[in-house]
């Protein structure tokens, strides 16, 4: 992670970690979705075990997610945990931390400091500072305790539910530290605000350059957390898994019913691996000039579709056989 | 639009423009779901009709898009358009250009130019220029004729499909030119992929200051264009409508069932239109801490929620009335 290494997706099961199938049953999900990295909680002792038995099982790395309790942290580091995910401030007195630190050290994995506006430590609560100064301030000075220590094997994530303070924060660290940064903006919200917030957000910082792994959280199926992910990395161009598909909004020219067409058209697209470009139109308009510059491509006319392969028309097809003529033509493209 | 006016939400219908009636419901509901600007097709000179009508019946003001052939675009200012957007590209010779110029000075309307990936003019199709460029300097081009003319009331938008290339297109168009932009990311695709890709395209010009008005464009019913943009905008807090909801995205910690519970509340605050902040969160890491920042809040505990009030908590609820209990809190503000 860092130093030039691609920005990786990362997902938190919502098993109750104690049943160790059951969390391994969604991380396999997540997996299957793209994930690379997953984090799970360990909310009080009774879950060590099944957190041991998660490590053992995963095919991803596993984070330990602490809070309060230095002493499962250790325990954590102790079992399996690939990093440890804690934030200092709500870990209690500096030998707590510090005893993490070491436990860390001895198993040789990274630490992520983890500032969150829902839980900044005490000291920042009543400063007359904007939100993003506080999380970047907390932040930077755990580090600096980390490295007063000896410890420099961090990740540093400073989440707000606000979108603003949250791109204010990272671009403060960005600037101040020499770590690799995790970053998301925190309770988004459900899948349609929390999409968006998280799109915004994340988009933003990652066409700054700045972000090294990312976490989109959604009050959903963490899975969707995984595809939206994915999604705002393909939207930069910065990583794609599979097709990337362009469809048109469709207006008073559309001729054909298109909305299902593209909506199917996606579904199918899913369980292809090649990142074969797919664009679905509607008119004549921008259809031809989109249609040409995909690998395979529709330009709807009215009640049939002219189907493109690499910029050439090949046939014309009725409107019920658009979407198979499409998938024939990209099934043929992985034969070549 | 433009000079510090705030950002406007535009979308564009998808009925038959010759069906008035079709038109100016789905205009209704665009207008509902807080739609300020509509654009409606003329594809040929049997939807003027249609079109004329629907100027006179509309809520909102009603731009005319117009693809090909100039006489359609000087009929529809004749007939109360309150704008027309062309693509100067595809109309043809430039006195037709300039007869389309004649018509809106005539009837005091803006045009906007609308450059198009999917659409550039031929003269730019075989210059080895990144997209982006091509998309600015055409769009500039058109500018300069414009203002030759003596008109310089102009609307500029510049889209492709590729995120990274709507980006940096409008970060040269706002170096240097004037007038107000309108903003969007074309053929962004169905509602899960075109989403992300506008909050990512959408989110990096306004977080720069970059837009006047906004259009998502989406492969789905156009009022979730509307929903879309307003969200991007509520996520950078540049304009909010409504309540806005920060939710937990669950975790190993979460021992009531919140997904639900936060879609539910979420569907209940469509209908209100105080901007009260909501949120709904699973467990007492940063629970408290977000519910306390909200006007209303929830932190769940097992089985249990405690509803707190402008940072203070006032009741305990079995986990089955949280989202009537913060119902009635939401709705004793509005009492207040």
């Amino acid at each position: 992670m860092g130093g030039g290494a691609p920005v990786s997706v990362q997902s938190m099961t919502n098993t109750d970690t104690r049943d160790h199938a059951a969390t391994l049953a969604q991380i396999d999900r997540f997996t299957a979705a793209g994930c690379e990295i997953v984090r799970v909680a360990i909310p009080h002792a009774d879950a060590l075990d099944g957190f041991e038995r998660v490590c053992q099982g995963s095919p991803l790395p596993v984070i330990a997610d602490i809070h309060f309790d230095h002493r499962l942290a250790i325990e954590a580091a102790r079992r399996g945990a690939a990093k440890l995910r804690i934030n200092p401030g709500n870990i209690g007195a500096t030998q707590r931390v510090d005893a993490v630190i070491e436990a860390a050290g001895e198993a040789g994995i990274p630490i992520r400091i983890g500032v969150n506006a829902g839980s900044l430590a005490e000291e920042f609560h009543d400063r007359d500072w904007p939100l993003a100064q506080k999380l970047a301030a907390s932040a930077e000075a755990f580090c600096t305790h980390f490295e007063s220590r000896g410890f420099k094997d961090i990740v540093v994530s400073a989440k707000a539910s606000s979108v603003n303070a949250t791109i204010d924060a990272y671009r403060m660290l960005a600037g101040t530290l020499p770590y690799a940064l995790h970053i998301g903006v925190t309770e988004a919200g459900t899948t349609f605000a929390g999409t968006i917030k998280s799109a915004v957000g994340l988009g933003v910082l990652l066409a700054d350059g700045i972000g090294d792994t990312l976490r989109v959280s959604l009050t959903a199926d963490p899975v969707e957390e995984v595809r939206v992910g994915w999604e705002i990395l393909a939207a930069l161009d910065i990583r794609r898994r599979g097709p990337e598909l362009v469809s048109c909004p469709t207006c008073g020219r559309c001729q054909v019913d298109l909305v299902p067409i593209a909506e199917e058209v996606e579904r199918r697209l899913r369980s292809i691996d090649t990142p074969v470009k797919v664009a679905v139109m509607g008119c004549i308009v921008n259809g031809p000039g989109e249609a040409r510059d995909a690998d395979i491509g529709v330009a709807a006319g009215k009640g049939v579709g002219l189907i493109f392969r690499r910029g050439e028309p090949v046939k014309k097809v009725p409107e019920g056989d658009i979407v198979s003529a499409l998938m024939d033509e990209i099934a043929s493209l992985d034969v070549e």
